[in-house]
């Protein structure tokens, strides 16, 4: 797979590489992913130039992130339709890559439909392809106005919540531009308060077990010249007691339509200390994540992810070395771990959802059953 | 120092290494500690001869743990005194080397006071150091009886919180044999119910950022094939959420008069999660570690530690090379990190204080007062 890596350009002070992106080098075409798994190490792009190349990048964790996870997906069908391969086996199989997040499948899906419309009304098999690359496209684009919009309604709610100086904003797991198709969910929030020079802090949990906030997000703010400060999650608590937290920002996988919200393992103890010292809990998320199939967080099917992620240490992949990442045992031969990648808070825990169409505050159906009509992407019944 | 460290016999179910040892090869007086930044990968043992070394081995955690810290403070003291040397000047570098564990200053008057006795009282040099000895030696075995006591105390009391059938108990850090003249404190507890059959489940924090949890506490389980199940720190939440977790049990660096308590960070948010579920949290310290000179939780001065241990990751010492820990990145250069050792639980969040004189719940002064009194070791003005 060596030759499918190619190092990318180095920025300067901001992120030059896309999360993703489509090529057609040589009129051959390509899905092209920042793959996360070397970050914060090396910048390298993992080019798919077919479907189980995708799908064995979404597994091994190269690319994720709920929104993005969605823009690949439809990426993903959009690649299959070109090569002029079975375009629903490549969907079913994209769509399973992943059990939790709800827009990988519905990215899936977007691109299929397209695909199967253009069929349907006669469109010859290279016109359908182009229709549901169209449609990936258009998804990409419509996901990077949504980061910006989420950044402007949750950078006034903040200032609402928390009027007078800068805040002083905690953060888990990664939620920025490596997660989305413009810069992110929370993070933005986190960066348009940045740009407004009103971020005094950003605390950035390192994210167990897989480090994504001490790999992905310390790496975008230091791309982005935040004054942010790394911490192990256990030390969250001490943050709180200090005073130290305005607010929490997050993103989430999913919604359940009565606002209970799946979100990376950790998100939950942080709803509940910010309770208990009464501070705001802000969850930044699409609409598209909100699943009005999940009737409420005691439905959502949460991930258990392998021990080995708890009983090794997988360190950053070493530089040159593709697809291996070289881990160490820290615990004894034979340990076993209860290794959940998702909790579930409640949304009497949750201050306020921040979508692309407003915010919902406080959570209720009602609340985001209003929210989804304006939308008229997602539907509540 | 590669010739201090000698293999010791590898125990079949059980610890057979001795967390710490007095010992007189070939006449030279030597501390023998097990240590700790090798586990669980190996079991070897380190030979202090002299107190610097004794210095070194307690700053880079060889030895570790409030209790065992005290003692081997006394036997530092009884080194210096047996080999001659200035036993106020070794005293004070033992005292100071970390800054947090009363335990470890309190080991080191203790036997400082039965040598300065002796040689008040008309002792030669030779017999003033054999006072201080067994000074150490008695500190030592109490430690061991204060650690069954504890226990006992400690099953008492969740059999009588949780009625019926078997305990789920969820730990932090590391507090059993390797913290202790005996089998320790929270942990003990643990292995008390699991020897009564009475435990269902011990889950373990891993404990970051130093993993004891992981490294130590799973090693001590697995040794007494308890049924035990690793987590990290973040999945705590998901398992009180679903109704696994029956009692929180934790040791203490240091307990403030007011019954406000220090221990390893991390502690605090469980306490808040603990209380947010109804779920019993417990602390389990010999009532040495209460601190009569700190009147409250704010007048605890907590160990910053550096923040490599957050932005690199410290894997097991690789066997053969003494002294030196592999370390790897995991956050970009220059990440600043927030890295407290410890935090502070205030007592109205504490269900409990177990200790070898009986228990004190509800936490407050006039109970600490009161048990400081039966116990005559310590006293709260």
């Amino acid at each position: 797979m060596a030759d499918q890596y190619a190092q990318s350009h180095e920025g300067g002070g901001r992120i030059r590489t896309p999360s993703i992106r489509w090529g057609e080098p040589h009129e051959d075409p390509v899905v092209v992913l920042l793959d996360q798994t070397r970050l914060p190490a090396e910048e390298v792009e993992l080019a798919c130039q077919d479907v189980p190349t995708l799908v064995r990048a979404i597994r091994s964790l190269a690319v994720r992130g709920a929104p993005l996870l969605g823009i690949t997906g439809a990426y993903g069908v959009a690649l299959a339709a070109v090569r002029g391969e079975d375009v629903d086996e490549a969907a079913e199989a994209i769509a399973t890559a992943r059990p939790t997040a709800v827009n990988l499948g519905r990215g899936v899906r977007r691109a299929q439909a397209a695909y199967r419309a253009a069929v349907a009304g006669g469109a010859g098999q290279a016109e359908a392809a182009a229709a549901a690359l169209a449609e990936a496209k258009a998804l990409h684009a419509e996901d990077a106005e949504a980061s910006r919009r989420m950044a402007k309604h949750g950078l006034a709610l903040l200032d609402e919540l928390l009027p007078g100086s800068g805040h002083r904003l905690l953060t888990h797991c990664n939620t920025g531009a490596l997660v989305s198709g413009g810069e992110g969910t929370a993070l933005a929030v986190a960066l348009a308060a940045h740009r407004a020079g009103r971020l005094r802090r950003l605390w950035v949990d390192e994210t167990r077990p897989l480090l994504q906030g001490a790999r992905l997000t310390a790496y975008e703010a230091a791309r982005h010249g935040m004054p942010y400060t790394l911490l192990v999650d256990n030390a969250a608590g001490s943050l709180f007691a200090a005073g130290e937290v305005d607010a929490v920002v997050i993103g989430a996988d999913r919604i359940a339509a009565d606002g209970s919200v799946a979100n990376k393992v950790g998100s939950y103890p942080l709803a509940v200390l910010a309770r208990y010292h009464h501070v705001p809990f802000l969850v930044v998320a699409p609409v598209t994540t909100v699943d009005p199939d999940t009737p409420d967080g005691a439905s959502i099917e949460v991930e258990q992810r392998a021990g080995q992620e708890v009983t090794e240490f997988m360190a950053p992949q070493v530089p040159g070395v593709g697809g291996v990442s070289e881990s160490r045992s820290v615990a004894p031969a034979g340990t076993q771990a209860y290794n959940p990648a998702f909790d579930v808070t409640p949304p009497e825990l949750v201050t306020a959802i921040v979508t692309e169409y407003g915010a919902v505050s406080p959570v209720t159906t009602d609340g985001l059953v209003e929210l989804c009509a304006r939308s008229r992407q997602v539907t509540i019944s």
